[in-house]
């Protein structure tokens, strides 16, 4: 499989995506994180989340999410989120997302820890031989993750 | 002021809440963190986000929202969420939020930094006095922070 | 059983429920609503949305949700959902949301028609012997609905 | 101005747009329908809500919005939502939203009034020379709306 790395999504803030002070609401970062995930996950392991409980495959729920915010984002600001591998585990998996306005500024930094569980989605389970080979590859395709400013 | 610390509110998971996995969709965490902390700032500080905002007064935006995930939670589900000041900083001060299941079970620790800014919202100042005094006394008042496990 | 006829919930406008005019999202009022409704079923048909789904119940999946705005809602603010049943068809039933800010002032009705639908939950069935029993009693239970205003 | 009429937006559903029935869960159409009036606005009327709010413009708060269920969205489908001018009234206009399914099945229909006015967004005018100059002009350009099935 063959994928253009880094993955990165763009989209537009929307209205309904701020809060009364104009701007994002803080949680919302959470969703344009695992929105990137979402898309990562399709583009580099050839499934969704969706899939992965209807089709009995592993699973790879989110053990932690994080957001730092750097800029806040306002109605109609274009943005693009980067999706990079930032730590590869015995049972887990860590995604960074680095979030950038239309004009590059630094939005926000978000990072995900999925855990694989077997298609019970129970009981975490050691990475597979394909998750590893993907996520491996991933990281070489990517190269460098680039310093956060 | 006088507050009941540590501030615990309360809520039940609604089906809206949730995922196509049957779960609380993984940013809703982040939300159920941030109204708890709304819920705090209000007692606690005397002021909601909203009076922040349009009264001219110092602001807390958020620098930082961490969500880490321990036990799922359903619909239906009964939870509280309870608020401690983790750490007080210069110009900064740490929420953790510790979210159990009605039966006591761990479910979420959420921890979200607030920085404080002058009322123009837009640059970060000292800790003003009142928050320093009262930031302080509500630590006193909650006591050890309880182990999470 | 017995409920306390009309199903009335109470909730506080969260800073994140609404945008940046200030006041709630408009689709939100949406969500409120099926928060309502499912409180509304929970209390009188004896099983939440979730069991249906899992315990292969008949289902009520939405037909149309529709929502008249009158005054808005603003954070912090207390709000009051009344359930009615409007209207009760072969196939169907109606729920009348009245929605009144905690002065009084009505705040916004919504109207959320379900389908009943066998237990696969695809085609719609006539509704069954309890959802008749049960959507007359609350009718009657209720009494006449008040004039919207 | 010229705009491609009618205005048509496309996106995706996400996995945190639907519910634990595995759909979209139901006020989130209203969502989908408020971001096609939004892209609509922006095009039609060169403005954007936000701005609206901003520079002391002519407002458009709904006064009611509907939708119409006709088939679930899933996780992952694409879909086409298509923005009409429904009606023109005195101090409001009615947008109609047509949500397909990327092979074309009718998923949603949405219905959104709009109230116009005055910059201090409290009182209904009619709605001025621009905005019936537009809103007709509009409709001109997209011919008869198609029948919905």
């Amino acid at each position: 499989m063959t994928t253009n790395a880094p993955i990165c999504i763009t989209a537009r803030v929307r209205f309904g995506d701020c809060d009364p002070a104009g701007i994002v609401f803080t949680p919302r970062y959470g969703g344009f994180v695992f929105e990137a995930a979402e898309t990562w996950l399709e583009a580099v392991m050839g499934l969704s989340v969706h899939q992965q409980l209807n089709k009995g495959e592993i699973g790879t729920p989110v053990r932690s999410l994080t957001t730092d915010l750097h800029r806040s984002l306002r109605p109609g600001d274009r943005f693009a989120s980067t999706v990079y591998v930032e730590a590869i585990g015995r049972t887990s998996f860590r995604l960074l997302v680095i979030g950038r306005r239309g004009d590059g500024v630094l939005s926000f930094v978000g990072r995900m820890t999925c855990v694989t569980t077997d298609p019970s989605h129970r009981s975490a389970m050691p990475l597979s031989e394909m998750y590893q080979q993907r996520l491996t590859q991933y990281q070489a395709d990517c190269g460098d993750i680039p310093a956060i400013a």
